[in-house]
């Protein structure tokens, strides 16, 4: 079957693109308002692009009636972590991705636990292995009024001891959650060995 | 344990992001140099990132002596296509991560076959399920001499009928492979669901 994107409306091709590239990591992001109140939201149009100097990007579509509370804090702070999924904070994430009041701190909904940061002001979430704090280098909108691609450098990174062999970060010790489409997730449980080419 | 990114080399960075941003998808693009060589090569900092045009981007590092041939080719010819990797294909797909010189395709290197595009100049993966027919949007320098990220926008999609359920597609029907990091790759074997918050 071929599908001409001008012949689908945005929502078609949403569900089409986001159930084809899979397994999206991701971002469970902490952001802090000028109030002080911390948001917190997933994202799975999200990941690294960049070692030197290090870097992440994230994109985010708009909410009724304007920016999304993690772009606008952004926008205002210039400061974000992304915190990794895993099995033990999922349904938390889940609930933390319905719409709520920007005075409304997702962290009292889930009751999820935060911690502080290193580097930035943002908290990130205690239960969460990983915590990526990042520093806005610049929000580039991809269309007028439309989703907005935020691209920050990571500043400083908390992983859990539990994650690490010898002093090194072992991937084959984290069980992150990837996203696929509608209502499901996909756990990393296999692990399959192929030697790059040199 | 806390990482500084300044105390850390761009190939430790890149180790430990790698190796927490999991699991990445994975886009084996396909592209056209002027004389009409095919090249296809894997990157997995690559995602969706917009339904409205549809975009999706992937960041490439240099190679020895200037650009990857698949940004210069779509510098030069505006156009690349989108693969998704799947079990079938995964053997291929890594070898093509090798570095072959400019005039050699790694389509005579792994053997695969191609298919036409609908839209694009650069052809598909014939035995992969998903092709992304794009066009070039915008190439952002992350850094000067760096990676560059690159957005395209999806003008067609391929979609094999194997993954279509009453003529949609069906998200549990596409066994894709996800990036981990350093030799690890992990298959979508098991699906768990959750309602999202209306």
């Amino acid at each position: 079957m071929i599908l001409k994107a001008e012949t689908l409306s945005p929502h078609e091709v949403y569900e089409v693109l986001a159930a084809v590239v899979i397994p999206r990591p991701i971002a469970f992001i902490t952001t802090v308002s000028p109030e002080g109140i911390v948001n917190a939201a997933p994202y799975s149009f999200f990941n690294v692009i960049n070692e030197d100097p290090p870097m992440v990007m994230f994109s985010a579509g708009m909410r009724k009636g304007g920016k999304k509370d993690t772009v606008l804090n952004v926008e205002i702070t210039n400061e974000f972590v992304v915190n990794v999924v895993t099995a033990a904070i999922l349904d938390e994430v889940v609930a933390a991705s319905g719409t709520y009041p920007r005075t409304v701190s997702e962290i009292d909904v889930t009751k999820l636990e935060t911690a502080p940061s290193a580097v930035v002001h943002p908290p990130r979430i205690a239960a969460s292995p990983v915590g990526l704090e990042c520093r806005l280098w610049r929000q580039i909108p991809l269309k007028k009024d439309g989703r907005i691609l935020t691209i920050g450098k990571v500043v400083a990174v908390f992983v859990d001891d539990s994650l690490l062999t010898s002093g090194k970060v072992d991937v084959t010790k984290l069980d992150a959650i990837g996203r696929l489409a509608g209502d499901w997730f996909a756990p990393v449980m296999e692990r399959i060995k192929r030697a790059l080419p040199k």
